[in-house]
């Protein structure tokens, strides 16, 4: 099964929703045209469909491997690591000083997605890159950005997180590890991480670890952790690689999916370590490379929905079964043209169009937020790509996990064959609502830093621009307003939820709390379903000038589809919200 | 993690939903009183955990093997078998004739489901067996059932189903296997089946092949298909054990989950195979043993729904992370406390529980159907068992792959680590809404022969029963008051949706059809629904006698929950059905 980046669909979305306009004439971004992001994703396309698409079932088949110490990659890995390194593909979105492209982030999250959607398991070492880079930039003095920025940005070297311990998870104030401040400044780290992503590999000359731990004198809980970088190979002054540090990798997790991605016990035994930004603050430091890890992980669900999507319906129109229902032909067809099986490939499609256009859309408000020319803008960017952030990792991770199992069930009976490469995505697909945070997790970060923090502030502009789009669509043609009709439910859902969560939010926390995932999950339904109405408006001005007529088309019939038949959920969502609490909170357990 | 099977809750399904007091008095089942039942599922509930529980994670881990032509079973697995064998089980619910102890479908359903549950990769056998019995017994001549349904209603032999061909799955009109007749009366049978579960392995004597073919004056599609018993080793005239017929398997399929059951590849080289029933009327008997087939495949659904919520359960209650959202206590706590944790394991619970009572109140009916005293009774009896049976294997088994995708979701990271045990769960589920018929098929059977073909009589008839279920609820306590508006909502979406269904059925075949999968959703989450509130009038007046207060008020909770939070859905697919059609049917792929 090739692979085919969705590229038409990506510079639409970069052109129309993600405010391509502003963003693109932001210092430092300047001159780039639209012509040259797609000769940029094109090429990468091109590249991941050769070169990296190829690796992704035989790296599922064997997985990484560990033998002594040392985790052996799957067979090819190295190779297109190499090249993905030598062409720059690390680079793009990063600054120029250190050698990156410093394109914008709406171009750079398509880029990630056709990585992603390629091969899983290779995305997840670049991405665990990006964050290091991501955390350097923001806190790493300038001694440490000189130090590694350069070999970071290139890929040359790779960097990972180290949260996770055996007994803290999702809850960081429960961190064991030890930091010790020694005479030189530097300290000596130690204690055991889990589910560290390419916490060891031999891909890259260099692994950065970024680690949170305590020092001894730290408070407790989550406001006496600091953040630390460990190189894995010490650097010298010269900038060459010295002695090997005290970190050692104990074993590699035996997983559902994500095989050839190695997940690493590492063991800190009085490694060398230098703190990044000040003691104590290491929390709010991993936040900032959490939201852009988090990001990029709902960025994995539209990927692994695109590539199942891909899959399935290439199998639905190779594979003869049954006759049609209405009896138009007497012979078996391709099961393409059955009902049902319609009905999960537009499902599949639609749902994929809709976060891959909520996740353009988030990335268009992060370069406003991060270059926006008034600090007015840049504020308003902010609140609202943060008030995004948790939507896209939520709401896109939970459709990645449906769209693979679709995936499956259009596959029958040989979608349970791992030969297929169906099941592979079903399994590769689960850990993407896990990871960086639950789903619970990012609609705990919902309704506390973006709900109920600003009194709903924030949540109140969306609902503001959505109405915008409900008049303009109010006004054209039938589908037109069909869309509109189904989008203002749904609008009106939200707002009464989010009355609900500022209302309860004073009086009965846990009644707000027991509401929090399907808040997420409408607020996320919501956000979709508006950018693809917003495309379908886009859409009809183009048909009505003989634009790429069926290009045009396919976006109106993904709006349409998904208002009727995925938008309708967010009603479903209210009631749960709104009248679900007291039968939750009351289940015995 | 110990499986304990939920025999309460069963008991109370078979006592109160089931009919019980009429399938109890019907010849042949006469005397069996409850506690009697109690007594058989409990010890066969203390087998499962001890003997059968444990093999399913070692099974998965080493999978059953092939070997020069050979099956090679999990270690652990053939002894098992022999202990199950020897203890009778194979045998409730099969006719005293033969051997078997004659209990009703409604305990034989509780029984299929604890087996299930404990391991479903090893219950695949003697799923497959109790599906050629049913075979045999319905449509083998007085001969053949004198020589094979002693040993496969004891278990001594096992049993298989050959319908699915490479070319030929969900349509079986495209069946190539041929059936030459010979001299003596027998058919030499040449093809190759796949996809044939227990097709081969080492833990009977001797395995029956049931298997669909073609004779050469055959006409064209399913008109013209056959079935033959074809034994893998021939049994001479006493009975014992001659030649190998020519029967070979190929392989055995690399798959996503139910591991240790093979999953064989066969190839028929002039086999000797002997007729069952009439030449060309194979697919009617198939559909009989498919329909037993499909209903115990929706407990297989239940079964896994069950398995995972204890797990899940048991994990939330041990794993310390998190600080209550209401500042309850300074301290991490358990998570089952955190609010999401409780709306999914209750959501696990509820649509558990939901889907078990629908099974039950469909066993019963089965039971009626089969025994009730007169034709009227049992015609009845017939239509409405006939119509639940596609909602028991399509909701039961949706429901099964969300539940245990649920649970890998409360573990969290662990749950995408193997060892957990969450994962197996969400592998395994995911085949059953696809084998047997998927769940596209069974909608198609749903619209076809269930609803259009009465012209929505037996659909009616469910209306009806459901009013009256309201009536009584609106009677009772404010929770049943509640229960009451919400079933109502979703008995009025259905009725709805069977009205488009006829009206369209006569004038737009296709839009019919594309809100096939959504139609057998909403019936199946209100038949659940509609069970659980049924329960919880029996349980409300259970506790004001004071009859055990705990579990009578968790199966209030259950209903209650269930009507707030997943009966609404109801309304969402109605919408999708009646509003949907068009922009599936426009979309272009």
């Amino acid at each position: 099964m090739t692979f085919e980046a969705p590229i038409k669909d990506m510079l639409f979305n970069i052109e129309h929703l993600s405010g391509w306009s502003e963003v693109n004439d932001l210092p430092p971004y300047g001159t780039l045209e639209l012509e040259d992001v797609a000769a940029v994703l094109s090429e990468l396309g091109r590249f991941c469909a050769e070169e990296i698409a190829p690796l992704n079932t035989p790296g599922d088949e064997v997985g990484s491997q560990f033998k002594d110490g040392k985790v052996i990659m799957p067979s090819g890995f190295e190779d297109a690591y190499t090249q993905f390194v030598d062409m720059g593909w690390q680079s793009l979105p990063h600054p120029e000083e250190y050698g990156g492209q410093s394109l914008p982030r709406v171009v750079g999250a398509a880029a990630t997605e056709i990585l992603n959607a390629a091969n899983m398991s290779f995305a997840l070492c670049p991405l665990l890159t990006d964050g290091a880079i991501e955390a350097l930039l923001t806190v790493g003095s300038a001694e440490t950005k000189d130090t590694y920025l350069t070999n970071l940005v290139s890929g040359k070297w790779t960097g990972t997180m180290n949260l996770t311990e055996p007994q803290a998870g999702s809850d960081l104030a429960l961190l064991r590890s030890r930091a010790d401040r020694q005479d030189d400044g530097s300290y000596q780290i130690t204690g055991t991480k889990i589910f560290i992503t390419y916490g060891e590999h031999d891909m890259s000359e260099n692994t950065i670890h970024l680690v949170l731990a305590r020092t001894a004198d730290a408070p407790a809980g989550v406001k006496g952790i600091s953040l630390f970088l460990v190189p894995k190979y010490m650097v010298n002054a010269d900038g060459s690689l010295g002695d090997q540090n005290s970190v050692r990798c104990q074993s590699i997790e035996h997983k559902l999916g994500i095989k050839a991605s190695p997940t690493a016990v590492l063991e800190f035994e009085g490694a060398t370590g230098f703190l990044i930004g000040e003691e104590n603050a290491g929390l709010s430091y991993m936040f900032k490379m959490m939201n852009a890890a988090r990001y990029t992980v709902g960025l994995q669900g539209v990927a692994i929905g695109e590539r199942a999507t891909q899959a399935a319906l290439a199998y639905a129109k190779e594979r003869i079964q049954g006759r049609p229902v209405d009896g138009s032909s007497k012979d078996a067809v391709a099961i393409v043209n059955h009902p049902d099986v319609r009905r999960l490939l537009a499902r599949m499609r639609a749902m994929t169009e809709g976060c891959r256009a909520m996740a353009a859309f988030t990335a268009g408000w992060q370069d406003l937020s991060l270059h926006g020319e008034t600090p007015e803008v840049r504020a308003e960017a902010t609140s609202i790509h943060e008030f995004l952030v948790p939507l896209v990792k939520g709401y896109c991770t939970e459709m990645g996990v449906e769209t693979a199992s679709n995936g499956v069930q259009i596959h029958g009976g040989m979608g349970f064959i791992e030969e297929t490469g169906a099941a592979q995505h079903y399994r590769d697909a689960r850990i993407l609502p896990i990871y960086e945070g639950t789903t619970a997790i990012q609609a705990n970060d919902l309704i506390g830093r973006k709900t109920l923090r600003d009194g709903g502030a924030t949540a109140l502009r969306m609902v503001e621009m959505i109405k915008q789009t409900e008049q303009d669509l109010s006004q054209g043609s039938s589908t037109a307003r069909a869309i509109s009709a189904r989008l203002s439910k749904a609008r009106t859902a939200f707002q009464s939820v989010v009355d609900y969560m500022l209302a309860t939010g004073k009086q009965d926390i846990n009644a707000t709390f027991a509401g929090g995932v399907p808040y997420l999950m409408l607020a996320g339904n919501l956000i979709s379903g508006w950018q693809l109405a917003r495309s379908a408006l886009v859409a009809e001005e183009a048909l009505a000038a003989g634009d790429d007529p069926a290009f045009m088309a396919a976006k109106i019939a993904s709006a349409r589809f998904y208002a009727e038949h995925i938008l309708p959920d967010t009603e479903t969502q209210r009631d749960r919200v709104m009248e679900g609490a007291k039968s939750l909170l009351d289940f015995a357990l």
